[in-house]
């Protein structure tokens, strides 16, 4: 099979490294990030941490290179989805599937803009770039993939995908719905992420205060009113995330928190806009995950006045 | 009369240099800030920005220096009013009566702790620190002060010292009920503050932006619904002051703000918190107001876990 990871970043170098050491698959990696393209064509893309090993893969920040390509694997930052699509779509024809393994939800409705068959999914490994080729694999764990409900896309597809990933060493578990993994997911992103990002306290630490533990609560709540109205099922508890994360060795900061940091825009209206999106269209009140939106979309905002004034005194 | 200004930062410098200007009353600054009371002792207290004077009046960090007074006028951060008003109540008998002109609530109820007479008060004028002994006068501004309920003030204390403060040129108007004025700043205050705190915008950035915007009439819609609970009426409309503050010229960082950016401990449990606590008695809701409390307290832990670490990698 061909695969194009598009966005290969900490999460698609992941997907892309075992996909590629299995030896099975013709791997494309497609990112604008040009040291890591160079650096991968050069010397392959290195993982260590939760597994140390090198793979030799295609690298690209062209888009005219990419052969066509039966599966994609969408892995950028949410606010990237539409513009890397648009780039990528090109590798993908009405017999190639795409499936996204980002973070919050709305992606796969910006990539079924450009591909036919669209694949929903939600992944916990985690990782961070260490320098350009080299990727440190934080966590381990599952991905869940199932159709994107308004493409139609064939189970078969999903089941095949699923046991490309597993076998390369990603263990995936296809569903017929995968909403409920995801919106598990985007409901502890949605409560873990702003709290971290707004006061930078790491996971563990935002947990534990009672303040912001119960904030957390409070965020998860109104994320499950509105799946309950969506009817969604979800897939396990989310605060058992927040808990299991907390327990966790190490102070992980969570990533909107990581964005905060280096001043970049956060997925926050993949997450919280989401949920509050969501909310209005089923009539769930969601006035918190409302609050924090604000709240990142104000910080956000006031970088760009940082900038500004930065021009101005020039 | 001998008058005793507890706490004499930007607020409580204007009213000392005021009151001093007039030369009609004796009186002491106390504070815990060492170079300013020197700088007051050896070169007199200035002021510039909104007027221009130097006033020559007694200062001191020792509370055993302080005569017996007449009036306080306590203009500590909130955070420091039990610690303040325990050092300077030995200047204070069963015939002197103090007046808060500090932010947010309960501070009054920390001062009867220690006094007999207690006097609410709000006031608008705003300052900052230039040096010791000079301050910024950045806003004019209207005071009122009316009797601390509990403690049967007579309203001639309140008329004295209104009027004692108008004719030394802080313009002081006497209320038999202080708390609409008091809770039409507090509410206020409890939306442009956290807000411009989590989001670091400046005050007119985070009015026009829509979300944050939204955020402050939210927020203020729970803080008059407590107030209405209670049985104030309000002074004006919270939402004026917004306004008012949005149109000024100038990036005016609010006071939380600055105690963000400089990483000392805010004054958010006498603001949202003392929203959040008497919502609690009196049933009405104020998630928002919790929400944003939280996230203070969360940012305020922060900082500790910084210096924790900070102490751990000697």
């Amino acid at each position: 099979m061909k695969v194009c990871v598009v966005g290969c970043g900490a999460v698609g170098s992941l997907f892309a490294a075992h996909l590629a050491r299995s030896g099975q698959h013709e791997v494309w990696a497609y990112d604008v990030w040009k040291p890591h393209v160079e650096a991968i064509r050069q010397r392959g893309l290195r993982l260590s941490g939760a597994a140390d090993f090198t793979a030799r893969l295609n690298a690209t920040s062209d888009a005219a290179e990419i052969p066509r390509c039966d599966y994609g694997i969408v892995a950028t930052k949410s606010i990237h989805t539409r513009s890397a699509i648009a780039q990528a779509a090109r590798a993908f024809d009405e017999n190639s599937a795409v499936c996204s393994v980002q973070n919050g939800v709305g992606n796969e409705e910006l990539i079924a803009e450009h591909v036919k068959y669209v694949i929903r999914g939600t992944t916990f490994p985690a990782g961070h770039p260490i320098e350009p080729g080299h990727i440190g694999y934080d966590i381990k764990g599952d991905t869940w993939i199932g159709p994107f409900e308004p493409t139609n896309t064939p189970m078969q597809r999903v089941e095949e995908l699923a046991a490309m990933l597993t076998g390369s060493g990603m263990n995936t578990i296809p569903l017929k719905d995968a909403r409920g993994a995801q919106w598990t997911k985007l409901i502890f992103n949605a409560s873990t992420n702003p709290v971290g990002a707004l006061t930078l306290l790491h996971h563990g630490a935002a947990t534990f205060l009672p303040p912001t533990g119960q904030l957390f609560r409070d965020l998860i709540e109104e994320g499950k009113a509105v799946a309950k109205a969506l009817g969604i099922t979800l897939h396990g508890e989310p605060w058992d995330m927040v808990m299991k994360g907390a327990n966790a060795p190490g102070k992980h900061k969570a990533s909107m928190l990581q964005d905060v940091l280096a001043k970049r825009q956060t997925e926050v209206d993949f997450m919280n806009g989401a949920i509050v999106q969501w909310g209005e269209k089923t009539g769930v009140p969601t006035p918190l995950n409302k609050a924090v939106w604000a709240l990142i979309k104000g910080l956000e905002r006031s970088w760009e006045e940082e900038r500004e004034s930065a021009v101005g005194s020039r």
